[in-house]
């Protein structure tokens, strides 16, 4: 049988382009003891990724030049060698960009497709719920009243980030890219307030005119400019959750910008970087409660799915341009 | 009677001069009850004390423009008013610059000079020795083996934290302004490595090379391009103790730097901003720490003391050229 997968082809240099990209045709090879044959369904785009194209030490592996593109997939089995799983079971893994692939069994989890769509293990019960919900719960930390502000809101991430800082009773404002995805913030998952930062001149004075009484929690995904204005805006004791830095991964060189350290001293303020590998002894509790927040209505999610797998480069290169609401993935087919 | 006291003529913009300060006479009040009459002994000079003489909101309160600067004092009961000090009682309280000074007993603590130099208390055994206590041991928490650097290490508060992390068992480097200080660090504080910042042309390399196994731990007192390097150099998990900014203090704008959240993000560093007074309710502790610890001879302890009170605003303006060793303050007379 022949699969297609996807290798990098080059490193990028700065944003990345179809051009770091090879696809790739191959025979697929029979599996063996306690090894499964997957045929992919959904397969995630993550702004992580980024990094791991760099040949640079960071918290994720590097990807290997001329080897294949890998994140978090949902897939169905087609073939078991082990007692664990049956054909027809949907299962995640974090497995190579190819129609199909074999994996050793303990390197897989079923899941449940019945309650849920199979996407949601990719974004708000996977990866990206589990980093909205540690970096608030455990880092955040908002208390009633208090007002958090996120950053890429409309995003995988701060999605959820939001919404739990509701269910905690904060203030919840969003920063995000389009007045669609502002709408959509404060219509559909209930954030008080969303600022649009394409169309905002002073970034600074709009978080203080929404933030009247400064901002007591700053859920950061993006970084750059943005987080500037942000920190400008920060309370006495004050937590910035650092999770995601998207508007420098494309940087070649170290930006400049205004220095923020006297002004974290001032005002006792903690920034905490953070990866969701950090707290994997706690992927249960966090894991419960997102299941249930789904299930009973709490938490709503949104995905981009974008159709056929020849997509899956193109729709990476969208992150970086803000082409999602919520999380993006491929569906396979 | 007639005392002299030292008001803020002027705000400083940028580095403050004499021009900013005024010597005062005036006629000494009479003590009420429950008031006690004061002879300032040792006055302390501080780097925060720079952030009071701004009108910005800051965690001091800010200096009035002709009234008193005021911060830490050792003072001699002259008169009392008040059943909890007799004449002759030494004591610490938050007092102007003033030859002699009324205060309120119970702003008053007395303290005891027969096993210990007064003007301790202004130092180890005040602010800056819980300053250096809190931040080392509840913020950087350094664990045996780890590496911690300390920049303004040959200040009053680098010092106590440096002792600090020798005692937790770590591998201490610290940064200052001399050669003479280095020496000093290393040969009297039991420091491991001493960088002079000022000779040194690449300071991250520097870094680099007497932490091998890059930072854990960063203790900062100074900000700017002294932190840059440092925190080129920080490890994985690594916390960073804001303390102090000292090269920021004279800048009448926010300085620009290198952009520093992305290392932070992909390395999950904790930087955390604080002040002693958020410890207020754990002084016991750590005063009782830090008092066993200078009895015992396990930290060492050194000031630079100026006689005279005239030279109390040439004194303090000397902290912003690394004039000090220790702590610095005036001895009255």
């Amino acid at each position: 049988m022949k699969i297609k997968q996807i290798v990098l082809a080059s490193r990028p240099h700065g944003l990345p382009t179809s051009q770091n990209f090879r696809f790739e045709e191959k025979e697929q090879k029979k599996i063996g003891e306690g090894e499964v044959l997957l045929k992919s369904w959904f397969i995630s785009v993550d702004p992580y990724m980024r990094g791991r194209m760099n040949d640079v030490k960071s918290y994720a592996a590097s990807f290997k030049v001329d080897e294949p593109i890998a994140g978090g997939v949902v897939a169905k089995v087609i073939e078991s060698g082990s007692k664990s799983f049956n054909e027809g079971d949907t299962v995640f893994g974090m497995l190579p960009w190819a129609t199909y692939c074999i994996e050793k069994a303990e390197n897989l989890r079923k899941i449940d497709t019945k309650s849920v769509p199979p996407g949601y293990y990719l974004g708000i019960l996977g990866m990206p719920g589990l980093t909205g919900y540690f970096g608030m719960m455990d880092i955040g930390k908002p208390k009633t009243g208090e007002s958090v502000v996120v950053s890429g809101a409309a995003g995988a991430v701060g999605i959820v980030a939001g919404q739990i800082a509701k269910i905690q009773g904060a203030y919840v404002v969003g920063i995000a890219g389009s007045d669609d995805k502002c709408k959509l913030l404060k219509e559909q998952f209930g954030f008080d307030e969303a600022v649009n930062y394409k169309t905002s001149k002073t970034m600074k004075q709009e978080i203080a005119s929404v933030c009247p009484k400064g901002v007591d929690v700053y859920y950061d995904n993006v970084g750059g400019e943005i987080s500037d204005a942000v920190i400008s805006n920060l309370n006495f004791h004050a937590r910035v959750v650092l999770c995601g830095q998207i508007s420098q991964y494309n940087n070649t060189e170290v930006q400049m910008g205004p220095r923020i350290l006297p002004r974290l001293l001032t005002r006792s303020i903690m920034v905490k970087g953070f990866i969701v590998r950090d707290y994997s002894e706690r992927f249960e509790e966090g894991f419960a409660h997102l299941t249930g927040w789904v299930k009973e209505g709490t938490i709503k999610y949104t995905q981009t799915i974008i159709h056929g797998f020849d997509k899956l480069p193109g729709t990476f290169l969208g992150l970086f341009s803000g082409k999602n609401h919520g999380k993006m993935m491929v569906e396979a087919e």
